[in-house]
């Protein structure tokens, strides 16, 4: 049999070994391992959906959307009523004038735009920037894309927190650098980016001539009243920002797969371009429960939010009573990014031992990027009791982890 | 600003100037200035969705899945329970003995399966030969993947249909050829592959070692009680064949997006990184739509074909009455793709003056290749009396239309 292609070989991960961790593949299929012979166990890889479904106004709008005539073969770039909704929401929530005929593609999913972003703009030996620790999904696409992807390392906090760099930052810009990928706030360290973050960066755009991929899926989940600020709305960054938004976090809404890419005309065009060669366009249904999303009244989102904190509060007070584990309060975001180092493990040494003796399930933090070592990601968007409970078993069981 | 991707550039289709035809973008832009002149005019581009609603059980499943807790990350491969469902589907319905745990990957629309299987398979240059016509969005995202794209015509019938040409095919292959793509029954010549054309392609796969993407998405949609066969079935075939199914044209199910990709558990490996890359997963309730159809009793299937049959035969026997066009009668699909060449016109000539004078728009046969030229597709997945009224009309119209 002739082989596969070789960009497939190219855009697996390296191994981590370097710095003495295994790769990501290795460390997850020792993980997988573990956690077949655990069986029954909690997981904080992801938000629990078993306990967060889909409002009632949402579910009875896809409903009637699938007991009622409709055009579902709409333009690759979405249903134009749904862009119009989207246009509204950004126009009221974020500040920003989006032409919804031709700056917002509705994708099945913000990975897709993500993934069509890499495909649209990066060559091969394009550099490509990349926040660690960050998204755990972009570097394999960048990759796939043949880019040449450069970390771009946060600094470390003292409260087992991260800052953004920008020293760092300006250090890794070179001619060749295309892209910079970053989410606001940070998956999974839980970062807000302050105004002058986002204007040193954009200056930093605007003299080097790159684009900026702007994850800012969690846009909403911001907490104690803090602002956030979307990049593309900073001077001359509307031509270079590719900003990403969905309805899977403040919402929980992970089910349908839909979010928008809102940028230029002519990177939404190319954009559209990949969406419409890789799945021709989002489902009409889950364009509808994005609409019924963005239509919504306020305070459902607030109450989402507040909802969101309290979780937050929960897990941060009761991680930080276990020795040997310290946990930034993060300002975004549903995880928490505890530094377990204190303990003298590795975050697949901590992760493993988790496991076995209290049955919970943390993602490493060196899925995230090789600086997310020494961390684990726990994701909060679960029932409170979970988090209770789990927070003190972690703590009693923290001290009987052994390297 | 930098430039975008080189790869962007090209994947656009390239000028069709010299066999006389306007490229497909020119064309295309032609046709929507005349759409916005004309405004309301009835179109048989695709399935009217507006008259084809899905069924209730499918709707009733779907409401439950977004009323009930469910683990809706999945894995990237499509939830297990599905993946079960295709398997016994593809055993009852087809005789393929599926693993649901490695040769399945449930994807966001068929376009996905094809997109994916470009890019896992096919390096710069390896040759990709594509049937001529066939389905219309695959020559772009196989040179998006920088596939060299071989056209390999169909042979012109008497009855102004296709032929499958296997000596055609033969003199098309090289040492360089990777893939061979093709729909069955065709789209939009609806010809059905037979036994022994086959037999042939599988001989001649496995005599000079290449893939084969087998997009099998009208497999159930065959009239008259003819056969369908699948590649994958063939000796030797199932390590080398990609088949592609999905949901949308026998149940007339557009608005969900969902399909999957069956092959053996290298190539799904490889298609599973690619969905992973690009979407994640597919929306889990698009997913569970796709569960309810295939769980669905043979009855509601067999009544959907017996009314395509009739909307087939109304058209066909509607447009055979119309001078200077010939409709060969489809054996499968809901589309017929008539000659309209004995008009003295090429098809964007035809399809822009239809538009104008009858208000009725078709797509140029040229869409879905070179060979298709002189030819237009005509959706007749609508209601019977649009199809019967139209089909007068253009009988009425046709003499008229003047190069």
């Amino acid at each position: 049999m002739k082989p596969v292609a070789d960009r497939m070989i190219r855009a697996e991960l390296p191994e981590y070994n370097e710095v003495g961790l295994p790769s990501q593949a290795e460390g997850e299929a020792r993980l997988a391992k573990v956690r077949q012979e655990v069986k029954n166990f909690v997981s904080f890889g992801v938000a629990d959906s078993t306990v967060m479904l889909p409002p009632k106004h949402v579910v009875d709008a896809v409903k009637k959307a699938m007991e009622s005539p409709a055009n579902v073969y709409c333009p690759h770039s979405g249903d134009p009523g749904v862009r119009k909704t989207v246009a509204s929401f950004l126009k009221k929530f974020r500040g920003i004038d989006a032409d919804p005929n031709s700056e917002i593609i509705v994708v099945p999913g913000t990975q897709m735009g993500i993934f069509a972003t890499f495909l649209a703009l990066v060559n091969p030996g394009d550099e490509v920037l990349l926040i660690d620790p960050d998204y755990s999904c972009v570097e394999p696409p960048a990759r796939f894309a043949d880019g040449k992807v450069i970390p771009v390392p946060l600094k470390k906090g003292t409260d087992g927190g991260y800052l953004f760099d920008y020293e760092t930052l300006r250090s890794r810009v070179s001619k060749n650098t295309k892209l910079l990928v970053f989410s606001n706030p940070n998956n999974p360290a839980g970062i807000l980016y302050s105004k002058q973050d986002l204007a040193a960066i954009a200056d930093l755009a605007n003299d080097n001539d790159f684009y900026v991929l702007a994850d800012e899926l969690y846009n909403r989940l911001v907490y104690d009243n803090a602002p956030h600020y979307s990049l593309t709305t900073f001077p001359g960054m509307k031509e270079r920002t590719i900003t990403l938004m969905g309805i899977s976090k403040t919402e929980s809404m992970q089910g349908f797969r839909t979010g928008f890419v809102y940028a230029n005309k002519e990177i939404s065009q190319r954009v559209n371009e990949v969406v419409r060669y890789a799945v021709q366009r989002a489902s009409y249904y889950a364009q509808i429960a994005m609409d019924a999303v963005f239509q919504e009244p306020d305070s459902y989102a607030k109450e989402r939010i507040r909802n969101h904190q309290e979780k937050r509060d929960i897990i941060v007070s009761g991680l930080n009573k276990a020795t040997g584990i310290k946990c930034h309060k993060p300002e975004g975001t549903s995880y928490v990014f505890p530094d377990i180092s204190g303990l003298g493990l590795s975050s697949q040494e901590f992760s493993e031992q988790l496991l076995r003796l209290a049955k919970i399930y943390t993602p490493p933090g060196h899925n995230f990027g090789r600086n997310g070592s020494g961390h684990v990601r726990i994701c909060f968007a679960c029932s409170n009791e979970r988090l209770e409970s789990s927070a003190k078993t972690i703590a009693t069981v923290a001290p009987k982890l052994k390297k």
